[in-house]
């Protein structure tokens, strides 16, 4: 192992190598404090730097773990004291952001709001946004194949990819920095990189796909007495608004009420209904998309699918309601509180999360669920709180993994498996699955040296 | 090959299996009129029947060759006599159209238009449209990752495709029939069967995403001077319809002029510009829609962008517009007449169309080169017509793809690689991408019996 970094360090720079204490004296990721184990970290500032970094690494069979912001849930890039980290950081520029063409081109290593500052500087849109967006990279959000809260109208990372360059676990690198929307040149090979978690080659660099920015915006808060409700309510946001509609955030009103209690969020609407939803419509003129937007409100007002509404009058208003989305830290507390991601058909959400609920309650009678989540796309998010001390991670996984099966739900919508979500990936996808995402792994990476043990083991 | 194809129909049903004159009374595709020459043509109507089938090929090392519509341009379902055609025109049921998840499950041989047509009877649009609509299939349009009009604002069919079910070369059945838009859990492997035209498997069954019925529509025929004018056209419409634009189809003066002559559409707008534009946007309501659309083309008019414009009064003019963009016959005479399919970044499109004339006039003084395209996802489509008789694919073909590699385009935008583009295909791919697709049909399909020759050799 000494020998590998010494000669990394050799042939590609002795500033590309951290090892000992520059090593330890960093976390292992932003969840997991615990000094970074690995035996060194690469900084690459070129893929052809990274290139040669991994052919010396399956040279020698080294095990290599790739770091982007560090902002993943589900362990993904936590490596073990037997791994080299390679960190994108240092490969982090914005290289071209083309107004014509609507798209930028980036470094892996670049940070998500960075790109979006950036591309909106010159009347351009990003729309991939997510609560890590102050650290997370472009890279990880093509490996994790990020979603955020406006999936249903931009899609998830996949579809705001245009090109990429990767490199194998050889040291090939592979180029395809496509710019167009249409290209059906042969095997859209950009798909083996993103949303595999890093498994099938790193990330280096990425063509994204931009939107003109939007003149007008719209935000709303609304309460509902009845999941039906909520679920005709959709439909008609988005029949009314046409191609307006770009979020449409629900919160259980247990959610709500830890949120806005007497320590939080300030609450513009009472705190006692099941349901809320914040909506946001984003368009081409404001006088007549706000009037458009106040009017679909009013009838679904008039046809009792809400029950209260209040739409927010200015960009600090706006961000008030999403701060009470966004903004979790009450219900964290008191520790343990557990994060999950799932996804299943919005029809059997509401008698999912009563499930899960009934299945955690009959194991601690005064645990805490709180329920929120993008309801469009499908994707729920729970804190799942035993309000018990010690480790009970095992338990409050069965809660509620196990009746996801029923309703053909996904253990993960938008966080990934990496290494947390391992053991339930069966829950989910078949045997036949599961042994051909290993076919893939084994043709692409056959000495398992990239991300080992992620996703599939 | 008897033996096996006899060995089918016993354990298949003999319903199943065309031979002979069965088979030599069908056309080869709806572009080659010769009898199909297939050694037979197998008529699933289950999955289990494909996987049956599929596994029994394997065992005799027999090569098959999947159709669908026979629709595609690129030769890519065209047997020879070695092979055997796998017909998927039997499993064409649509399973279940749900408008709470909006979601649809088709089987692979049901035609596009009547999934479209279904959905609508409940309120519900599949917002894949082509000119082949008629008779292409879900399976081929899967395969093929097909595009047409609506790609900026809805993707294409790639982004419609939730999940799917897909037979490997050995007869092993991949199903991944998710229904959400979010599913994070492994690999994404409903991405290595589309727009891979078939070589790695089988489709059989899909689920596709829906969105709700626009309550609003607006066309326009518009007339421009430059492209720049074009290009910022485009912007404006972009910014100023917010979500609704839909379509944005690029017409040059000489297609427009050909079309629109003496025995051909009217035309509403004069003859003699060098660029027409349709323009289309769906949106939630009518009345500010359309006084929206009209005065975003009046500004558009004001800031001399375009010069002239004429929006369609009825469904009626609507139609006649279109017409104008989609008919073509009139190009077609006197064969031959190449049609081309390539995408390129939008701001080298006018200098390379005029690469393209520069070298085709060179060639053939009398040749006519007509062009239209979406411009908006980069895609433009050629009809070259030498005006001389012959077999001039060879030089034509250099004409419109040699000059592409400068600018980044690709060969192929939406009709794919089949056999007819194969040699083309390290024109716009490296060798180290076109190393890995070699190396991804090897791991799936390593005895080379589907769709063999197509896309990779």
């Amino acid at each position: 192992m000494e020998l590998l970094i010494d000669r990394i360090a050799e042939r590609v720079g002795h500033d590309r190598v951290l090892t000992g204490d520059a090593v330890r004296e960093r976390a292992t990721s932003l969840w997991n404090s615990a000094p970074n184990p690995a035996a060194a970290i690469l900084l690459p500032r070129s893929t052809a730097e990274v290139s040669e970094m991994l052919w010396l690494c399956h040279e020698a069979r080294q095990t290599v773990i790739t770091q982007g912001g560090l902002t993943g849930v589900v362990a993904g890039a936590d490596p073990l004291g037997t791994d080299v980290a390679l960190s994108m950081e240092k490969m982090n520029r914005i290289v071209e952001v083309d107004p014509v063409d609507a798209v930028a081109v980036v470094e892996a290593g670049a940070v998500l709001q960075t790109v979006q500052e950036t591309v909106e500087d010159q009347g351009l849109y990003f729309p991939l946004d997510l609560g890590a967006r102050g650290s997370c990279t472009i890279g990880g959000n093509v490996a994790t194949n990020a979603g955020g809260v406006n999936v249903f109208r931009y899609g998830m990372m996949r579809s705001l990819v245009l090109g990429l360059e990767a490199v194998l676990a050889d040291g090939t690198v592979i180029s395809s920095m496509n710019r167009m929307l249409k290209n059906n040149a042969g095997y859209d090979l950009k798909q083996l990189f993103i949303g595999t978690e890093g498994t099938l080659g790193v990330v280096t660099r990425v063509v994204v796909r931009l939107f003109r920015k939007s003149s007008s915006r719209q935000d709303a808060l609304v309460a509902m007495d009845s999941f039906d409700a909520v679920v005709d309510f959709l439909a008609l946001l988005q029949t009314g608004l046409g191609g307006n509609l770009s979020a449409f955030e629900i919160m259980w009103g247990d959610y709500y009420r830890a949120v806005t209690g007497d320590d939080g969020h300030r609450s513009p609407l009472a705190r006692d209904y099941p349901y809320y939803v914040v909506v946001e419509a984003e368009g081409g003129e404001s006088a007549t998309d706000d009037e458009r937007f106040e009017a679909v409100l009013g009838d679904a007002l008039q046809k009792e699918l809400i029950v209260d509404a209040i739409i927010a009058q200015s960009a600090r208003e706006a961000g008030d309601i999403w701060k009470v989305r966004e903004d979790f830290e009450a219900v964290l507390e008191p520790a343990p509180c557990y994060l999950y991601d799932v996804s299943l058909p919005i029809r059997h959400m509401e008698e999912y999360v009563d499930d899960v609920r009934r299945r955690m309650l009959g194991l601690w009678p005064d645990a805490a669920l709180y329920t929120l989540g993008h309801v469009a796309d499908g994707n729920l998010h729970f804190f799942l709180r035993p309000n018990l001390p010690g480790d009970l991670h095992g338990p409050a996984d069965r809660c509620v993994y196990e009746p996801l099966a029923r309703y053909q739900g996904s253990v993960s919508a938008e966080h990934g498996i990496g290494l947390e979500k391992r053991n339930w990936l069966s829950q989910c996808r078949s045997d036949a699955e599961i042994e051909l995402m290993r076919r893939m792994k084994a043709s692409l990476d056959p000495q398992n040296l990239l991300n080992p043990g992620r996703v599939v083991a």
